[in-house]
């Protein structure tokens, strides 16, 4: 099987043995434009702020060139090849002609005919006016998200274009997630898979919101939803048909077996998001079962077999991990990103600071601190609240501060884990999968904070290893996901326990960590000096 | 005139011209032992923690080094000297014999026979103790210190020996500050100045605390008052009469004629305090005349012809800064401490931060702070608070931070000043002295955050200034401090003045600081960080 995830800056490639998982070999392909923020390529028009896009030609190159390389560095022959899956950034979107040609390739010169990448945070007032809409309408998919619908989704993201780009807007006989697009180009045919339709599509109970919403918002939105609703895969059930994760998208195409020297005809897999996908490689699919990707920011994914309302989470999607469960997303907006910012603030290493910090007993330090540094995904849903740190002195060190901004983050984490037990939706083992998981003083932590054995991927490229494991699925080598990931997932249970001293002296921060989430989260205080300092560069 | 400055590290002596006050020359001499903090020199003996104390051979070679090579650096021959005057950190108090041989020199082997610093914290539990009972027993004298009396000063400082070290507290037949005991160095002539009585003494009305709270906090303690209230100078009025400010102490003795090399007989002022000094050398003695000495820390004085009881103040002391006016004092525990702290931490110099901070408009960082890093002297007299930084976010950099902190000082200035005038004690003028008026970037800040022009001293060694127009005033040349202080002192006015949009901008951010000051500063979040801390490190 050949997994590839694609991910901010790169696409990565991983070729798997089938019978166990086992990563034979990879490749990893940076893209040429990375993300492109400040300009278009070839015509230098200039973007505005938050704007985020990316190439779709850089995403071909990573067909084109980490499947091959993956393979010659497996040493696996093509022709033992029997299938592909992929994941992707999510929601990272596009408008499309009817046949699947991305509008920036046919007029590069106008912005909003790019893919927007997940993190174009320019519609922000448009995701304002939806949240509004909804709420006063009472739409019924909006609790689903938590009460509130991020400026990064689809619809947000069409708005803007609508509103600010008409012209490219009409033009769009697609908005298609990147995610899908992918399968479209390997397979000839266009899907629209489960996963992103759910969390980035608003699609709930059989159908997107209603025409009457999307005119409200603006007249021109009305029919929005036939530049959505084609492609169909799978068991037609009324209105729309989607294709389901670990789903058969169809089978390589001749272009495509020439891209990437793979066998024409073999299966392709649903498109898929790189978080969700990384629970089959944790094999982490049963209920209860939180799969926390923990990197430059932290996503959740937990399937349950409950259907709740949990506050603050990003979404509840059915069968949006895998089919037959409730799919639940959470997250939290900076994670690594404060600590690498913390380092580049104070001068010093993550090495240096980590030997110092970990020396220290819990609450040494007399500090305790909000991990908002990057807002608040869950459970607050606040992209304009911001970090706080309290109990400095004159004798603080940067080691403490390093230290106190780690555990942050840990409480962070426990305030979602709570807040899903007491929504209903039980939390029964805490998977930690991503690039922190190397960090043992880290882990150590988190175990400490959260009171609760960490269980830890046996892989460090579980997205990848993940669509390998629905690649396999979808060829038809396991009956479906729970089985095809206890076969080839990887996950090591309780791999750090907790301690009950440190952890009873965490529960002491955590109820000051509590106080500060309490005061500080109603945004009072943190939205006025957002907008003076936004005042302040205008 | 010589006028010397008894510092927390070193002693300074400057040559002053009579009629104008201008600095002819200086001399600094660095102690040989600073602050002795970890053991007795000689014996070795070990300190416990927060103790500090310091030598009085140390006083003695200022006098000897100082002043002769402040002489033969103005140039001026020693006969033309015709008056000396000092000051000192306070409380510095220390147990003599009574005819003022430091008991440090007879039993050096003993810790608490040695002065103890201003700086000495290890009294808190006596101060506790001295506070606990004096609101139980409603006693007159606790507004009158803003409600709390401070570890440092003199009974506290006291009951910690008499309950330590009993043998001591026996020998000790007189317990005196460091301001006096000098004086009775240079003149042969026990005296008390009326301000360290007022300020560190809790004198007030005409008397000491009673006997009957002395005896209850400790019946050995009853008769402590014997060992203060003795070398009267001045007249006596019922029952115990203080040196007044700018009153002759006694004459130039032959020894101390012949350790400083000048003439014997001229005259000796009263001692007094380096910060209070400082009004006179300020020319800023008359009511609502603030003098804020900003250093390390701030210490703020002002004369007024209101009593009042200002909340969280340090003291008011009827002639306590000048005679015939109530003195008034408060202080923010650390200023040019806290950005040295953060310098430390980020490992960037002051002047690279001020460059890139100066270019930024008022409130384009995001942020407010605390400036609780040495806890808060006033309003709140709580050492036990801690400080806090809030709005951070991935893109806040070390300027934003160090400006943030620069502006909380600046806040807890404003807290100040609108505390006196809102318990109808006007403040007229703010002047500044100290170390930090060399910061033109820093005064603009405190100008606009304050919304008033300030003033400037015209002097770098304000105490040693304010010392020589004492000593001025002692020797007859002029009829009060305040014509001396006309004549010598040196202030302009209106070195800054506040701009309208940028006082304005400010306004909003100490709005928020406010709210800050209310949320954390009843301790209970930051007094149970410090608790976890120190029971961790214990």
């Amino acid at each position: 099987m050949v997994g590839v995830d694609f991910g901010t800056l790169s696409g990565r490639a991983v070729v798997v043995r089938v019978s166990d998982g086992a990563e034979l070999g990879s490749a990893v392909h940076e893209y040429a434009h990375r993300v492109i923020e400040h300009e278009l390529p070839g015509s230098g028009v200039r973007l505005g702020p938050d704007w985020a896009l990316q190439s779709p030609q850089d995403w071909l190159e990573v067909l084109k060139r980490a499947v091959p390389a993956a393979l010659a560095a497996a040493g696996v022959p093509a022709e033992q090849v029997v299938g592909i899956g992929t994941d992707f950034t999510a929601c990272t979107v596009m408008p499309t002609t009817a046949d699947g040609t991305p509008l920036s390739d046919e007029t590069p010169e106008l912005p909003h005919a790019w893919p927007k990448l997940w993190k174009h945070h320019a519609a922000q007032p448009h995701a304002d006016r939806i949240n509004e809409l909804a709420a006063r309408r009472g739409e019924s998919w909006l609790p689903r998200y938590g009460g509130k619908i991020s400026s990064e989704w689809e619809f947000a993201k069409a708005l803007q274009v609508l509103e600010e780009a008409p012209d490219v807007y009409a033009r769009a006989e697609r908005w298609i997630e990147a995610a899908d697009w992918i399968i479209w180009r390997l397979t000839g045919v266009e899907s629209r898979n489960i996963c992103t339709v759910g969390y980035k599509g608003v699609f709930q109970d059989g159908s997107y919101p209603s025409k009457e919403f999307l005119a409200e918002l603006n007249p021109g939105f009305a029919d929005f939803v036939d530049k959505l609703a084609t492609g169909r895969v799978g068991d037609d059930t009324g209105g729309v048909t989607l294709a389901p994760l670990g789903g058969l998208a169809g089978r390589l195409s001749a272009e495509a077996a020439k891209w990437t020297g793979l066998p024409e005809g073999i299966a392709v897999a649903v498109g898929n998001v790189d978080a969700h996908v990384t629970a089959a490689a944790a094999d982490a699919v049963r209920p209860g079962q939180m799969v926390a990707i923990m990197g430059t920011s932290t996503c959740h994914i937990m399937p349950s077999d409950r259907l709740a309302e949990v506050p603050g989470m990003c979404g509840v999607v059915r069968d949006g991990i895998v089919p037959g469960l409730w799919g639940y997303e959470a997250g939290q907006s900076a994670v690594g990103d404060i600590f690498a910012w913390y380092v580049e603030s104070c001068g010093r290493g993550h090495e240096e600071l980590t030997a110092l910090a970990e020396k220290q007993a819990v609450g040494q330090h007399g500090l305790v601190a909000l991990d908002w540094f990057g807002g608040n995904r869950s459970v607050l849903v606040d992209h304009n609240l911001s970090g706080v740190i309290v109990g400095q002195t004159l004798a603080t060190r940067p080691e403490d501060v390093y230290r106190a901004l780690i555990e942050s983050t840990a409480y962070g984490a426990r305030m979602i884990v709570e807040t899903f037990e007491q929504a209903g939706v039980p939390v029964e083992e805490f998977i930690v999968a991503g690039g922190l998981l190397k960090n043992p003083f880290l882990m150590q932590i988190y175990a400490d904070v959260l009171r609760r054995p960490l269980s830890v991927i046996g892989s460090d490229q579980g997205p990848a290893l993940g669509s390998a494991i629905h690649a396999a699925v979808a060829a038809g080598a396991y009956d479906g996901i729970e089985q095809a990931a206890a076969a080839m997932g990887k996950r090591t249970e309780a791999a750090y326990t907790p301690d009950p001293e440190r952890a009873d002296a965490y529960d002491r921060l955590y109820a000051e960590y509590r106080r500060l989430h309490d005061f500080f989260g109603d945004g009072r205080m943190l939205h006025t000096l957002r907008a003076i300092r936004n005042e302040a560069h205008a």
